[in-house]
């Protein structure tokens, strides 16, 4: 027999209701009642349970409209989400409130190649700071991302090409178990994906693709408002699409993806090798100085005027446009959001995968498609990674 | 205000009963009150709210489960829609009955480039041709497929590359003022693709991919059971995806796209090209009695052992495959249907289609990915257009 769960909703009309004041904001009852189509008396007995809960509180009158004054509902402001972000080489971990801002939150360096027992008590010791220094004591919910397809339902990493020593660790119930709270796994791109939706460029869109240049390249896909994860939950990984018959070979084993092209590590090996030939002065120059180059020298070196460097951002974003422009003709989606580290090479690159988008995919297609880069830097992945727990906190308790 | 209006439903409740019906044949009261957590009192109303309407009704006692009998309910057996599939060479006009099983059907050629008013008076004619012969005096409703891209709020066409004329044409209007009734319209592959879900090897499906391969090249994208048509209506639109920088030049205008190489047309011309040069003897022969080729030539001469025909199929195929390894990559299907007339080339095609895309997909993705050929024929179009109008006829009225 179900049983309800100090924390988490009871009915689909509680869900709904957190829901509206996680996306909206305070509401007052007459509002709600408007939204949920139902009467201010049954929002007034929910808005009680939520109370008891520690969901939700009245928190006075709202603002007149003539006549009688409704009252003013909000989340309990002592809600507190962890966002755990993990990249190839840096995790982004963070506390939201009930409404998904951010109150606190850290980038630190950490290595995926580290393996999961390393990475994950980084991820859980920056949580436990953040959450002491914040004085929180206990965490509604976590999200977790990482970067490689994840079992989504068994809240496991899978084979992951660029993870070596994660496949099959059990990332959710390890996070569980030392933060005491429900949590959720997803690859970190659809946790970015998810991080648009709530406070970025996507915000109003219902049908859009985030597409991440990172180390390695993905796409999140939302579909009517949800993510689509696909039937084995491997949607989106767009990287190991084949642009050239031959080619470089790539981490996952085959020869010419899109990431063995245009990722992070592709680009700092161009990087590198423009750098020694002596076609860049400019990246010579950093190489000198650092011992070392990544794509954000590129970067800094089209800052600077540096020809082959812009050139090397063409190419990427030239391979780049040409998958997205086969996506486009196929998915037709509403906007394009292009984020990850890779955006600090800017909008040479945008340019570049506008322009080959604009070009090859079919006119009805492209004709009111956005592409823009994503604004939301590292805290799109804290945020992403608390909306995912939010919806699970919110949602009714199924007993799972 | 809204009204009833006899012959559609009036209330989401109804519609799900009209579609459990329509998809799983006579139902007790107890079996709907179960799929619809009602009571069976609730039901036995609706029911009579329905039989007013002409939409269902009582059939009698259900088979004995012990205890007192249940009541079998089914559609109205005098229901019939129409179902009118359009291609760029011939049509399938015809009649199901509420549950969508065809009653009658027939195929005739018809070219699209005759323009709207000649391709759409041949299929009224023969819809009504059809509806004497079985005594149909109304339609509860058509559905139209047309093989090319359309707005589907608007019910019109919309630019199609090979459709001269028909920019703009209302077909859904035209059709509802000749049949009076209800009409939907959409493309060819989108209504396939409803087929495929109705009665088709997709029918346990609630992601998969709908390929057709006929003169033109399209995919019909399902997403958890429910048809995604992208934001402009024309996701699936995957012909014109470039597989070459250079290539041959397509009917949409741009060069090296997937339906320049690999569509009917190519194939009927890359046919006649063999048959001349004497690459091909059987190719030839089958030129010199007929005048002709087209790309079911191709069929007759791989069954009579012509290996330039094998050929010709292998890298159509391959070229389809490339496209589809992307598209598994990126959206992670369950099933894969290949329909349109070219499955007539059969398993060669098949094979080298699956090749390529076990070989270049995500392993992840592909294992269990079945990729089949469509085994509706004809058929096909009429159910998938009958199920489309199906579904806004059994939808609650909306006053549109």
């Amino acid at each position: 027999m179900r049983h309800s769960l100090a924390g988490r909703a009871e009915s689909l009309m509680q869900a709904r209701l957190l829901a509206h004041l996680r996306d909206e904001g305070p509401l007052s009852r007459v509002q709600l009642a408007d939204r949920l189509g139902v009467s201010r008396t049954t929002i007034a007995a929910e808005v009680t349970r939520l109370g008891d809960l520690g969901l939700a509180q009245e928190v006075g009158p709202a603002a007149s409209r003539g006549g009688r004054r409704s009252t003013l509902v909000d989340l309990d402001p002592a809600i507190r989400f962890v966002g755990i972000s993990i990249g190839a080489t840096g995790m982004s971990v963070g506390l939201t409130d009930g409404r998904l801002q951010v109150v606190a939150t850290r980038t630190v360096a950490s290595d995926i190649r580290s393996g999961p027992e390393v990475v994950m008590a980084t991820a859980l010791e920056q949580a436990r700071e953040l959450m002491q220094a914040e004085g929180v004591e206990h965490a509604l919910g976590a999200g977790v991302g990482v970067p490689g397809p994840v079992d989504f339902h068994r809240g496991v990493s899978v084979s992951p090409p660029i993870m070596p020593g994660w496949d099959g660790y059990p990332v959710r119930d390890a996070v569980a178990r030392e933060l005491g709270c429900p949590v959720v796994l997803d690859n970190d791109v659809n946790v970015l994906a998810a991080g648009e939706q709530h406070s970025g460029v996507a915000r109003s869109a219902r049908d859009f693709l985030f597409v991440k240049i990172g180390t390695g390249i993905g796409c999140g896909i939302v579909v009517d408002g949800e993510l689509y994860r696909g039937v084995d939950g491997c949607a989106g990984d767009i990287g190991h699409i084949r642009v050239e018959e031959f080619g470089p070979t790539c981490a996952c084993g085959n020869t010419g993806c899109l990431e063995a092209f245009s990722g992070g590590a592709a680009l700092a090996r161009e990087a590198l090798a423009a750098a020694r030939s002596g076609r860049s002065p400019v990246l010579a120059e950093l190489l000198a100085k650092k011992g070392d180059l990544s794509a954000a020298d590129i970067g800094i070196a089209v800052s600077r005027g540096d020809a082959q460097a812009v050139q090397l951002i063409r190419e990427s974003g030239h391979r780049v446009g040409q998958v997205l422009a086969s996506l486009v003709s196929f998915f037709n989606p509403g906007l394009i959001v292009i984020g990850g580290r890779v955006t600090g090479l800017g909008h040479a690159l945008l340019a570049e995968i506008r322009g080959v988008i604009y070009r090859r995919s079919l006119p009805l297609a492209t004709g009111n498609l956005p592409i823009v880069l994503s604004e939301l830097g590292e805290e799109g992945g804290v945020i992403g990674a608390a909306r995912m727990i939010s919806g699970s906190v919110y949602a009714p308790y199924d007993g799972s």
